[in-house]
């Protein structure tokens, strides 16, 4: 039976991707030999990390200001490394709160610097966007998460900010058109929109490194990475090769304008569907709904295990809410087509002409 | 054709691996979902990392007073995490000098705290590994390098220590037998006899954590890892899943008795070669000569263009020497069977025939 993958993370890839990845694993390249099993440094995958990198330029359209990096360790290394190289010894840093990954970036930042929280949603147990608030221009950056898996909120617009940005774009990055250029570095952990598990994009402008005074660990330094062109050591071979081959399954479908419009589609069709049907309801702000992460509960909770087991037989998989905030959590990503979000779709007026 | 893939690294894996690694991107688990696109939360994943972790220390022969984990970065991050974990704020930390990787190792070490060379081969250009150094005991630990991928030098014997040791065993774990309970910590980037690229093998006795006094950043904490199961964030799955299965054949077939008896083969059956054939010598000291990375020379260089034409055709792979040394460099990790060695053997007899 077909699965209708609606994983939080790792999330659905695209099917003609996992044949293409299957096949590397056996004879990569016309090789004769397994992707998992040769140099990072042949010709072959040196061709695969450069048109890797270069992908993330051509869909976020920015200019040779801008480095990509491929690093292991997941976006939690970078809650660490974005401290690490932007601020100074004795500057600040500026971040908004917005759930539970910002709050961990928060405590990394922490423990690097001196880090100021100028705008949070805990109030609300992070069910809206914080607006409006005052950036402190001395900051030596902005730190903010663009897109909240865990409550289901998106930053629809971002601040203007006298000072550089910075963005965990982990959980949408590629879902829709932004405007890179305001922001000095922007970082996703692949295993969402990009790819599998186990690498993390890094795009930085190379103006704002290297102004910290810090001496700085090898591994956790942005410069080292950039001059060995993410090959400073061995890099995630396979995992990377994967996200190559969904950023060209997005490109070849028709790039970020093309997938914004179907991610605007399964959104609407998800939401509308939440708001008629009088035995659901959503959890977060109106205005800012993820597009990515769509949460919402049973008005009545008695009746969660009997729909479990009725989305369950339409073969849908992974919309059990976060442990944090229970319900059910719809993940849209990039990959997953319209047809698994009207089967959900059918599923829950299904189960409201039942229970009615 | 056939390829013999003699590798540096990422190496060779088990032919029978990769059909399994295919199949896993495909449909894992029978979950009509690719391993690729489901949550590492999920019992059916959570159950690789549980065997995975097990089964290392299951080959090592050790108990519950030590801790696997699988983390991302390479064991290029080991080499800051290690003294950041281990070097007290006061103390210091004793390394021998036995390559690029131990030197790239005594540089993260210093810019964390007191780092003393007590011993290296730097003087022969690392040809030999050095012996009879005193190990002061006053140091946090011993840092070693138990094979040099790049110029071929294996301890074929570890030092008695008065003090912890810490282990870098990137290219030559699991090859052979070796005391696991003499040392606090051992790592091994999983790309040459663990699996695919990655992941990073951590093996380290409880113990020894905890003790330095220092502020940790949370993904370079050794404990926040244990504390979170190997998965304090999202792991790198694929190539802990393969790295599990490589380790599963590994088992299968005998476990480090048969794979330590096949090494030995395939070393003695290179290096006799070496020793015999007029037209090549061997470029390291005869009793450190490494087991895992076999390092020989041509004694007529203007040859060499003649033999690679040769070798390619006779379908050999990877064993051009690293660019620090030239000339040749045959990798034996576990996975190359002793027939791939046959070939390359007949390989150099028959061009000493050619040219005699």
């Amino acid at each position: 039976m077909k699965v209708h993958n609606f994983s939080a993370g790792p999330g659905i890839l695209p099917a003609e991707v996992l044949k293409q990845a299957a096949d590397a694993c056996i004879n990569f390249d016309h090789l004769n030999l397994s992707l998992l099993e040769i140099s990072h440094r042949s010709k072959n995958y040196e061709k695969v990390m450069d048109e890797a990198r270069a992908i993330v330029k051509e869909l976020f359209e920015v200019g040779d200001d801008y480095e990509v990096l491929y690093l292991g360790g997941g976006a939690s290394l970078q809650f660490a490394m974005v401290p690490y190289n932007l601020l100074s010894e004795n500057g600040s840093a500026a971040y908004v709160n917005t759930g539970v990954w910002a709050t961990k970036a928060i405590k990394e930042a922490k423990i690097i610097g001196t880090t100021h929280v100028i705008a949070s949603s805990e109030d609300k147990k992070f069910t809206y966007i914080p607006k409006g608030y005052q950036i402190p221009s001395e900051a030596d950056y902005l730190h903010l998460t663009s897109n909240n898996t865990i409550y289901g909120t998106q930053m629809h617009a971002f601040p203007e900010s006298p000072i550089p940005v910075v963005c965990d774009m982990s959980s949408d990055v590629f879902s829709r058109k932004v405007d890179a250029s305001k922001f000095d570095l922007i970082y996703a952990g692949a295993q969402k929109n990009m790819g599998p598990a186990g690498s993390t994009m890094v795009m930085v402008k190379k103006s704002a490194l290297g102004k910290t005074g810090r001496k700085m660990l090898s591994m956790l330094d942005y410069q080292v990475h950039i001059k060995g062109g993410s090959m400073y050591n061995t890099p995630p071979v396979f995992p990377i090769y994967v996200t190559l081959l969904t950023l060209q399954w997005l490109k070849a479908n028709g790039g970020i304008a093309w997938i914004e419009d179907l991610n605007n589609k399964k959104a609407s069709l998800m939401y509308n569907e939440i708001d008629r049907n009088p035995l659901f309801y959503g959890t977060v702000a109106t205005e800012d709904r993820s597009k990515m992460n769509v949460c919402f509960l049973m008005k009545d909770p008695t009746m969660e295990a009997e729909f479990d087991s009725f989305w369950k037989a339409a073969g849908i998989s992974g919309i059990r809410g976060h442990r944090d905030v229970g319900g059910y959590r719809a993940s849209l990503y990039n990959a997953l087509p319209l047809e698994s979000v009207q089967v959900l779709v059918d599923c829950m007026k299904e189960f409201e002409r039942k229970k009615g």
